[in-house]
């Protein structure tokens, strides 16, 4: 329906193609960037081209940054003999936020899913056992307690076992089918205190 | 607080300043944006950049649109004697969508608001003023029936009501403190066929 002219219909469409922004609020936010100063315009059009052509993954952890090597994994002060595996950067930062944890991270981008067609190749596992062969002393599987997350859990703690390496899961703290990403940082920590071997 | 890299947080601060987007949303909006294809974040933030460079008001009725006049403007099969003047352009795309109604309309850009300071000369008052000076049979008064809107529509029958020109309201059909985009169209046409002039 071309009720709105071109320009509109082109940037409501490319809007609602967002998750969770349906028509209506599209439209609202489509006239809302109508209105707003030309610079902040710009702004926001550069800020989503430039991060999605500049952000990459971090050659050791695989999270999302800005350089080849993200801070964490340069930061000389951490322990890099401890890994923390999860499932996405944003879970990452959820446990960065308790300020606690001094090991690094491995960001699987994903959980094995059969439901959903996502096996142990699309998600950066192979990578995660390549880091296994340096001086490793434990893999902390920090994936969601989720279907999804306690699959990958028992499959990742399957193949790790075998060289020796300690494995340790998150304790479950972590309410049962939750997102790790909006639970408190208590509930974080406590997870974290209480992991038990595998 | 730097739990993400510079881009990715420029580009979180960027989609908090929309409206109705929190910092929980801005972040799920700039993950999704970063795994979408590249063409698909080209295109919005073309599309962004694009609409806000391109889109003006039409010269007769100030609705926003991607020429100098509007479609609607440019259609010789429409009444040009009788104006709707409606608060913006979402409003009069909730009576184009009725599809009876054949006149034109006048978009004010707002409603005259004392509490928000707002008052004749920052709408699109003088402009349709200007236009009555042409041969014009009647103004429909389309207001939101707010406390603004309803304050939009006495201050203009008073100012046009000289002019001999009929001016009338659309009937009370709208629900008082309703917002013309959210009302479905029975309720709209009849609010259009139950006018009462002022």
């Amino acid at each position: 329906m071309d009720y709105y002219s071109k320009q509109i219909n082109q940037l409501v469409e490319a809007l609602s193609l967002l998750p969770g922004i349906g028509s209506k609020t599209a439209q609202r936010l489509a006239f809302h960037i109508l209105n707003m100063p030309k610079q902040d315009v710009e702004r926001l059009a550069s800020a989503i081209s430039s991060a999605r052509n500049n952000v990459r993954y971090c050659k050791h952890c695989y999270t999302l940054t800005d350089d080849d090597v993200c801070p964490i994994c340069k930061d000389q002060s951490r322990n890099h003999k401890i890994i923390m595996v999860v499932e996405n950067t944003r879970d990452l930062v959820a446990y960065e936020k308790t300020g606690k944890f001094e090991g690094v991270y491995h960001v699987l981008h994903g959980a094995i899913s059969p439901m959903l067609g996502i096996g142990p190749d699309d998600i950066k596992l192979k990578e995660l056992m390549q880091r296994l062969q340096g001086d490793i002393e434990e893999v902390i599987i920090a994936t969601n307690s989720s279907l999804e997350g306690e699959t990958t859990a028992v499959y990742l703690s399957k193949l790790i076992k075998p060289t020796g390496i300690k494995v340790t899961r998150i304790a479950s703290g972590v309410p049962v089918g939750g997102d790790l990403e909006y639970i408190d940082e208590v509930t974080l920590l406590r997870a974290l205190e209480g992991r038990t071997e595998l």
